[in-house]
């Protein structure tokens, strides 16, 4: 029967489009409350392994731990595979070597190179031991390249063939081979040293008459993917390149593996993820951390910023005299402070991404920075004459009015600078943008917004 | 020739990986500058498509406009289809009707669209008058589906054949046929009615010996997309199920197109994009936009950043009597609302991303907000000492400690509340929270976090 996605409509009007439905979660979590495993197990067991996942994402920890442990190897391999980090190590780490073990042999070298990484290397010997030898040797040399590299994300199974064969022997091949991968989307053509000399996407291969050799249809400059090359830059050529797969070569040239397209996919999200965590003062994982490593985790970026509001504070105190004698200078002054910390948040935000997605380079940096100016400099003049008059009728005083949207124009075009600068210079010097650079770009707006005010103030108003 | 994508080692030691180098881009701006557009055209023309894009994107706008009015119809139609929205439109809105209809003409459907889509109707029919009839009528089609769903990201042509065909018939077509796509992943099995039955993959078709027929190899429930079903929606199921293609049918159940992983892998980039633009405050394509069309993009946010702030100032001015008796206060007040805004920026970070990617649901949402607010109450409770320490040493003033301390604990609570609680309500009403939760968010701390400082400084120190 064909299945067509369709979206069901909520009591409430809404659209709930996605994977697991809320009331089989609860229903779940009732289940395993009250011991009743076997209808727990009944329910979860026939999910797709990535509605699984999902669905050991949205138990609570004690629940998630609770139900892989009754399942055992009734838990789909390929589920524990799609788990978000932290879920997946909270599940590994109390999960039988055994049954690791069995589960590992099950999958993919990239997937269970997964599931293996957040383990010590003592148990990793120990499950290992466990699995057949030559996927054993794959998974060995998978974990001896780092994480987020090409050899990370590779599958070892391919196809290669030499540049004589015709196209009806390499489909009789095909035909008749066992250990091919589960979906793939070309083939390698090889030299005799197993280096790749071209490619042929399999839809060109099916539309070839039998007697053709393949190297006169391949595409003789395929994109390979070094070994040890980043998963940035990985996701990149794929996108860039609208890749289904690639081959992966070691330093040699030898083609050793293939990435497909939906390694790729999961690479992009977490690395636009990254940076949004990233620029929100949180890690990765954080939703699924109980409280207590949740309020860890944050504490840092929390003390951090109460060094920056101490800065801030002093800068302040430096005009306490003036304050005491205009007290609506207290009362203003959050306004020049929190604009600027906006409007830089707004450059940075643009600055951070672009550099990510490499946008924002050296080639067209000047301009940006320019065009960022201009942009600080016209909201600074509107947003001086806003705040001015009303400072100035709320206080009927024209004078404050004038120091307000005066302090309003310096502190935005600091605050444009900094926001395209900051990044830059972060990125310069080996910093990723996306951690630092908000809590930078806010001391300066705080610190020059409450200067430039308070001391134009003391000048124009005592 | 082989080609291996390798990193480039720069003169500073850091890695340049990815696409354009910005001398070329530099070279071509400095032709164009000079009008030596032979040069510039020479340099600029050898690009691939994707990298031409990005030439388009480096440039400045007049720059960009003068390359392609010199390049005319040399111009690559897939290098307009891989612009972002900004650009295109610039570049799309100054091109002769003609080059145009040229562009389209070449391209598969869902290109065409997106580079038709900025025109109004009168351009869009006169580009289409040169376009031949079945493409046009295809357009026309696309277009008429909205923005951002399956009917504008599908392509028309795929391979579809009945159920009763062997696999010997099925490779002989595709040997045959004429109007297929460049690339596919899938063939899908049609009833006499063109609803599909099954699919099979082409790795599938090539494993499978001529005389079986495809009913027998076909996966006969394969994940069919509504024509209107929504971008966010598509690329979840692509994600979740790591589908590298997959058919759209009409809402008779009719297969009408196919979607493949490269459309969707640009999907999931900007889904992530419009996030972060969101949460940051600014407008997607606004790096492309020249200065004064930032300005104003970017000018309403910052208008209800005033309005919020001059909430605050409010706020404090309720307490201008108090604030004038003890100036400290003002000095510490920036502290409280600061730690509160950060705070809860962290927990409102996770959660809009946890909804948008459906971590979040109301599966979890009473157990989520209950662990932000513990996290918020440890925090709370760890920064209460902090700065009551720091404020009682500076002033010299336990009782002081003891207020900033208090008001911090409050104003962390709410913030922790306040940052998963109003995504959350945001979403039940059907605004996305990324656009509004942050102000939102920050007005809550803002405000509280003064009140409560202030109030409870009345009230222990007069």
């Amino acid at each position: 029967m064909t299945e067509t996605i369709e979206p069901e409509v909520e009591p409430n009007g809404q659209d709930e489009y996605y994977g697991l439905p809320a009331e089989l979660v609860r229903e779940i979590a009732d289940a395993i409350d009250e011991e009743r495993f076997d209808h727990a197990i009944e329910l979860a067991e026939p999910l797709h392994a990535a509605d699984f996942a999902d669905l050991l994402e949205a138990l609570a920890p004690d629940h998630r731990i609770a139900l892989v442990t009754v399942m055992g190897r009734r838990v789909n391999p390929e589920a524990l595979a799609s788990l978000e980090e932290a879920v997946r190590d909270q599940i590994v780490a109390q999960m039988p070597i055994s049954n690791l073990a069995a589960a590992i042999a099950e999958l993919d070298t990239d997937d269970a190179a997964y599931i293996l990484a957040p383990l010590d290397q003592d148990t990793q010997q120990l499950v290992l031991a466990g699995v057949p030898s030559e996927e054993r040797e794959f998974l060995t040399e998978a974990l001896s390249y780092p994480e987020g590299t090409a050899g990370r994300l590779m599958q070892r199974d391919y196809v290669a063939v030499p540049q004589f064969w015709t196209v009806g022997h390499v489909i009789d091949f095909l035909r008749q081979a066992e250990d091919l991968p589960d979906d793939f989307y070309e083939i390698f053509i090889v030299d005799p040293r197993h280096r790749p000399v071209g490619r042929a996407t399999l839809s060109r291969l099916v539309r070839t008459r039998r007697p053709v050799v393949v190297g006169n249809i391949m595409d003789s400059a395929p994109r390979l993917i070094p070994v040890d090359m980043e998963q940035e830059e990985i996701a990149y050529n794929f996108e860039h390149y609208d890749l289904a797969s690639a081959g992966v070569v070691d330093p040699t040239g030898r083609l050793i593996g293939v990435i497909t397209h939906d390694d790729v996919v999961d690479v992009i999200r977490e690395e636009a993820e990254e940076d949004i965590m990233r620029l929100g003062g949180v890690q990765e994982g954080d939703l699924y951390l109980a409280a207590l490593g949740t309020a860890r985790s944050r504490f840092t970026w929390l003390l951090i910023n109460l060094f920056t509001a101490i800065l801030a504070s002093l800068t302040i105190g430096l005009f306490s005299d003036t304050i005491e004698q205009v007290v609506a200078l207290a009362i203003l002054m959050p306004i020049v402070a929190s604009m600027g910390g906006n409007a830089g948040t707004q450059a940075l935000t643009v600055a951070v991404r672009a550099i990510a997605t490499r946008e924002l380079t050296r080639a067209n940096a000047v301009r940006i920075v320019w065009k960022e100016v201009i942009v600080g400099g016209v909201n600074g003049v509107a947003f001086a004459v806003l705040a001015g008059l009303v400072a100035g009728l709320w206080f009927a005083d024209p004078v404050l009015g004038v120091v307000i949207g005066a302090a309003m124009i310096v502190n935005l075009l600091v605050a444009a600078f900094s926001g395209v600068g900051i990044p830059l210079m972060l990125e310069r010097f080996g910093v990723d943008p996306a951690i630092a650079a908000g809590v930078l770009l806010t001391t300066v707006t705080d610190v020059v917004g409450f200067f430039v005010f308070l001391w134009l103030a003391k000048i124009a108003l005592l």
